[in-house]
């Protein structure tokens, strides 16, 4: 069992690779670990989240008042309270700021999966919640729909939010997720990204049940699992539509030749229109 | 309340930050933080800012001259004092070149604002001032027009300047520019900014109100609130436009599919020319 | 003679550059050091590459059944062994996850040689392994093809292994291969890739083979030097082929001027249809 | 005066900044630093930049014979001395592959001067050698037609070299041109560079002069001031041409809306061919 000064020190050790990575720019993302049934350790407002002590760290009940700490509480925590009612087994949630995964959420398109079995197993489809002003109960309450399926949510126009059993593992999946959206802009920049084929992803879904983690295309009928099937009743609320990329199976049809296309076209109307 | 040993220290640990993120290449960048009416520790010239000791550091008074330090005081200390000048609560500036906001400043491409929350109540609409020959008073006065209304200036083609209580917070605001260009750029190549609504901007800025942190966009009437209205007279005498983003309200209107359009106007042209 | 303490010692040094580097995100990425004929000191599963300590490593036998540990070793170690099965002068294996070479694995896209002269050299045409599921013999057999004719593997849809006398040496050809291909996006986005002449790539053989350094490409005849032709069997298979990226004799013969040919090309056809 | 280990442990330390810039993957880059008429400390191959010690390093004689050292010294020496032979005011000279910089000579694009005020003061024109098969004489001699009029040269599809008074210096001009090369490439994603007028360049160059620092420029006439007319005779052996980034003077004239123009072009065309 850690005592409540290594909970501090582990929330500080999270918040230095946070901030190496630059998830974190100025006073941004904020870091919280439940010690008990009603007492949550968090990271206070206006610090860098790179040069922290556990000092500067506060203790909130789970209604967000402030037990302890010189430093007052993050303005965020109601998001991370709402996520650990939720689900009673989360003991950590990270909400930062990584940049490819937030360029997603900025970008309004939904992140495509099917292209790492890391991500497959790890995170599965990674929703992005609608945008909401911050701070408020209305902002915590965008990730309810998701906080049931997924560990990591894409906030849109906003950041991440993760969560698991200890900071560690939490941050470990916004880590996992901004790689993958690095990797997915970087494939689109050099010309393509190759999907899994249907039976590919059938068999990485095979081994994550095998191996006891949960996704929400288990339950899934007649879907088209590499097409963000599971989120995609959200999407509209959420302004998101498939502007850059296309998962395989929306991939709309287009000619071989786009040049040949339009030469054609252009041959055809005004053939057409002289001899009207 | 700090000693001066203590101040010299801080502005190394921020030199420090500066370098490490890529800020500041060779000897750029300088950082200042007035101790006294008439005293203001800076960076020397010709250091690197991620290798600097307090032994390095100079006192110039707020004319520029030189009152202590081994080591010859930046030649862009008159930019700092300028600021200071013009708004006695700040203390402390900070000069470099982050990439991502230097880019949109060498491209002259207004920063689009009304994309992310923390940007919009911690800086707000950020301007361009027009470019104008490093070391003097003119490129020192190029601010000027700006300083009252913002925390934070790119420089057109050379880098950006930001200020506050001290060195920290100086440097917070430029580090949260450049997060928020890098994504800007990101979003961008993922295929398109999703931008806040009118009614979504405001409730941020009524929030910001609330905080009360100030904004020049509280004293717009009839603006278009996300169209960089604030700075706009600016935009011609810097060789500002809107090449790469576009905010909201001046997209302008495009034929749902341009090939249509095109192949469109290309029949209706020949078709005129031949009917003549 | 290194014991089994610096040899710990010598992967978590490497485990924290590959970290550093951003080539493993949460718990990825591996590396495995084989001290005796049957004995491998492996990285565990479930742990951050960046903060390791000696004692969370492991030893398994060439079968990869545990010999030492108290934390499980990695599933992954199968890729490792089979490696080192068919090549025992390799003494370490790093298989991690770099952005950039990933992205050519993500994007199906062959690595375009003949660009820098280092990579000539010490790497040679790299090829890029076909998709198979983590984790199992299929997968680690996926490298079996290339693993006489290289020091470094791009697995399609997953991340790179390479390997060496020692896990500095293998990570080396990884950090390599990434930078390698950063510089090929980079120039991409500039406009161009110069690849070199088949006379100047000749001539770096001619180099390689008097250092000692064995390449397929001295055992080739009637082949297009530049063209990736080690490997070209291969791609079919996992899905390659040129979308982004044309080494010099693959590049498709276009008009000088993209929009006179695209203007002539309507002008006969509309003509051509109107006389007929 | 520093002491032979003061010099080694100055070398090491920028061996340091290169790896962390990420400008030296695997064994690439090397460092030297002339301690006497015949003496110069080097950096051995085949190790990493990043974790040298002062005992790994070598010195040689000005012919490249060997002195001292436990390690081979670099087969690049050569570079380094060819440099050091026609400036004898040059003590240090760095050579890398930092990824920007090298881009452009990968993509044989000549840099675009005049769009920051300091390297157009501190780097000027930067020059692309023409690509020869690294290691041997020929190799050196291709950046001598440069080395008297720049502090810093890209060599074509291979990486920089820059040099100064000590490592750190000659380290400065490297640093400097990659981050400005990032800015560049970063500036023509968002959409255009915006270079300086003529008369902005000229101040430019008159600070520099009265600074005394010295800018092939200064002695030429008639020339196109921000058009690289420097080294533009070295562009067609070189293979340069600019195909991304067109400074001022050199940008063709295109029509206003490029669509406009087209549909004109066809229209005239299929209206001309007709009436034939």
């Amino acid at each position: 069992m850690r005592n409540i000064y290594q909970v501090k020190q582990e929330i500080c050790a999270i918040g230095d690779r946070l901030y190496k990575r630059g998830y974190a720019a100025g006073n941004d993302g904020n870091i919280s670990f439940r010690i008990s049934e009603n007492e949550v350790v968090c990271t206070p407002t206006m610090i860098s989240k790179g040069f922290m002590t556990p000092e500067d760290l506060c203790v909130v009940d789970m209604n967000g008042k402030q037990l302890a700490g010189k430093r007052k509480a993050t303005s965020e925590i109601r998001l991370h309270l709402t996520i650990m009612k939720e689900r009673p087994e989360v003991k950590s949630v990270v909400h930062c700021h990584p940049p490819y995964a937030t360029a997603f959420g900025m970008a309004r398109e939904p992140i495509p999966p099917c292209a790492l079995p890391e991500i497959e197993i790890h995170l599965g489809e990674v929703p992005i919640a609608k945008y909401a002003i911050p701070g408020g109960q209305e902002f915590a309450d965008t990730v309810l729909q998701f906080v049931h399926k997924t560990k990591v949510v894409v906030l849109a126009n906003h950041g991440t939010v993760s969560w698991g059993e200890n900071p560690e593992q939490a941050y470990w999946y916004t880590e996992m997720l901004d790689a993958y959206c690095h990797m997915l802009i970087l494939a689109k920049s050099i010309g393509n990204v190759g999907y899994f084929t249907k039976a590919e992803e059938e068999e990485l879904l095979a081994l994550k049940k095998k191996w006891g983690i949960d996704d929400p295309r288990f339950e899934m009928k007649d879907c088209d699992i590499c097409s963000n099937d599971v989120f995609r009743d959200s999407w509209k609320e959420a302004g998101l539509a498939h502007r850059g990329f296309n998962p395989p199976s929306y991939r709309e049809e287009k000619p071989e030749d786009d040049q040949e296309a339009l030469i054609a076209e252009i041959t055809k109307r005004v053939v057409d229109a002289l001899k009207k």
